[in-house]
């Protein structure tokens, strides 16, 4: 049910926004009585940031399988991040749209947990980063924390126009993102 | 007037969110009635669209300037783009974050001339990146559409984190952006 409860959410609050969405509507939605949501939730915005939660957390758990492998290069893991940031958004479109949107609604110690992973997630990403700027894969002469931010910027931004019925599938649109970041758009 | 009512506007939907704030609590920031606020919009939703379209189309024109500047190539238009669009969020970062935030909130009618104008800045920054890669500056193996959208990706995403007392100045951070998105951030 807690699942339930959840998935119904995330569509009237994709659909109507946050604040517009009552939890008797979530539960109009489901024909069950509100009983049943304060047995979950302790209330809306709490829910809201389980949701939030459990969006983060995914995402740092794929970040965290891809950042072990000791097998691929720095380079290799900076392509399957974007990748799996884009494939996320195309999977999870609803909760990527209502995270950026609706994360003003959280009170100031839910946000503060929100915030931390991710911190945590773009940390990670420059530890990587820096890491390939030691080992000589990439450049050392930029700001690894304006790199970390140029390639989530560009791979998050697209929850604005990523469609999965357009011309290129994620794979493609993550791997013409990698080349721009890592090779350039100049000709050489 | 208007001008008031839409800076006292802007201050509130930041702080409480374009749903939270009714005409009143904007008439009562200024002292004034509810008459002056419907001599100007005919609605909260009307004002809200007012500022999108105010805040887009400032870009527009400065984004038009840059580009019938002849005395400059592709890649400093590029770099004058980017720059325009972090100062801009620089310097007029509420309304930026209203306008990603609180677009939902428009009605059909209003949501589309925004979306207009959203789309022709696109194009017109897709139309100068098609130019790059005939005349030689760019490199012609990538979609022009992605390269557009990674571009503006990192710039706009700057409004998640670009801070104005920060370390770098927005100069400073789109130097380096666009020496990763021209050059990459690969060691040659």
């Amino acid at each position: 049910m807690k699942e339930k409860i959840m998935a119904a959410s995330i569509a009237l609050f994709e659909q109507k926004g946050f604040s517009e969405t009552s939890i008797q509507d979530i539960m109009d939605m489901l024909g069950v009585t509100k009983g049943t949501f304060y047995y979950y939730f302790k209330s809306k915005e709490e829910l809201l940031m389980d949701i939030h939660l459990r969006y983060i957390e995914g995402l740092l758990e794929k970040q965290k399988n891809i950042m072990e492998d000791a097998a691929k290069t720095v380079k290799e893991k900076v392509f399957e991040i974007v990748y799996m940031l884009i494939h996320s958004i195309e999977k999870q479109g609803r909760q990527a749209r209502i995270f950026f949107r609706e994360m003003k609604h959280l009170n100031a110690e839910h946000l503060k947990k929100i915030v931390e992973k991710r911190d945590l997630f773009r940390y990670n990403l420059q530890s990587l980063i820096e890491e390939g700027m030691r080992n000589g894969e990439l450049r050392d002469d930029l700001p690894p924390s304006i790199a970390t931010l140029t390639v989530l910027g560009a791979a998050n931004w697209s929850y604005q126009w990523f469609r999965p019925d357009g011309e290129l599938s994620d794979f493609e649109v993550a791997e013409h993102m990698v080349a721009i970041l890592l090779e350039g758009m100049e000709k050489k």
